[in-house]
């Protein structure tokens, strides 16, 4: 059975939307989501560091559309690992494993991986939206889009814009 | 550079001790460490689940013998990761990063992976005391002795008992 890695923040967790919304509650500069293209999150938001250091950040993230069923999917048919860099901001580790086992009950503990670098984490396929994920990554890598990696043009990627897009292809 | 995996329980902490003194406070018995050959600690010890679950079982656990100096010797001549089974016993993912942090402190957080399985997790060589995760790596494998493998006699294993051993073979 083939295994399948799933990142968390832009993949499951619908963290862009959570930024703009935690930005203006942290400095009530409103982010419009379209000047954010090729920009990295911690350039795009200037209380980046503050929101996600803070508490609650990550455990209150809303979940990506389709993204449930999609991986319920990819559950029945693929070994799949969550994914997740997690130990530079060590509050959300259990954040993390809190907001899965809300959200993604059919996950179980033996299915999560939280690391700092995702560096020798081996799979098949790789499903992500920073290519700094994978392009040290081996197998399979496919590209969730994101507002960040917009420009991003590399023929080794497969470039995706949704969970049913993604339960399409695997 | 070659990655070194370093697991945590019974070989960077000391925790056989640790669990009789926890059974000895949650159950009044008194476990003798030489009756405890070639049993799983959940075997071997009655009370094993709760103090395991509890608070503060895996943050107040003693440091190996000789293993600052050996993991810093590692950490200066390989690409050192620790990899911990964690996600089993959530509240030991910030205790164990806690750990890391206050006895090992030149460990940074992108040397940590906390997961359920270390199944396909890469790396050259991989310190362990338990050979389910040995079995799984693809590496040099290098067992660390603690009671419940000491029956263990296997070829593709080469047995180390300290950290003094870990650092004149590596």
């Amino acid at each position: 059975m083939k295994r399948v890695l799933v990142d968390m923040d832009g993949v499951l967790a619908d963290i862009y939307p959570h930024m703009v919304a935690y930005e203006y509650k942290e400095s009530g500069i409103k982010v419009d989501i379209q000047s954010l293209t090729g920009r990295l999150e911690e350039e795009a938001f200037p209380s980046f560091k503050q929101f996600i250091q803070g508490k609650r950040f990550f455990r209150t993230a809303p979940v990506m559309k389709d993204s449930v069923e999609g991986l319920k999917y990819l559950n029945g048919k693929y070994d799949v690992m969550i994914v997740s860099s997690a130990t530079e901001f060590p509050d959300s580790l259990i954040e993390k494993y809190d907001w899965l086992g809300e959200h993604f009950p059919f996950i179980s503990w033996k299915q999560m991986i939280f690391c700092g670098s995702k560096q020798g984490i081996g799979g098949d396929i790789m499903i992500d939206d920073h290519i700094k994920n994978l392009n040290v990554f081996e197998g399979q890598k496919i590209l969730f889009t994101q507002p960040h990696n917009l420009q991003v043009n590399d023929e080794k990627l497969e470039r995706v814009y949704s969970w049913k897009e993604i339960t399409s292809i695997l």
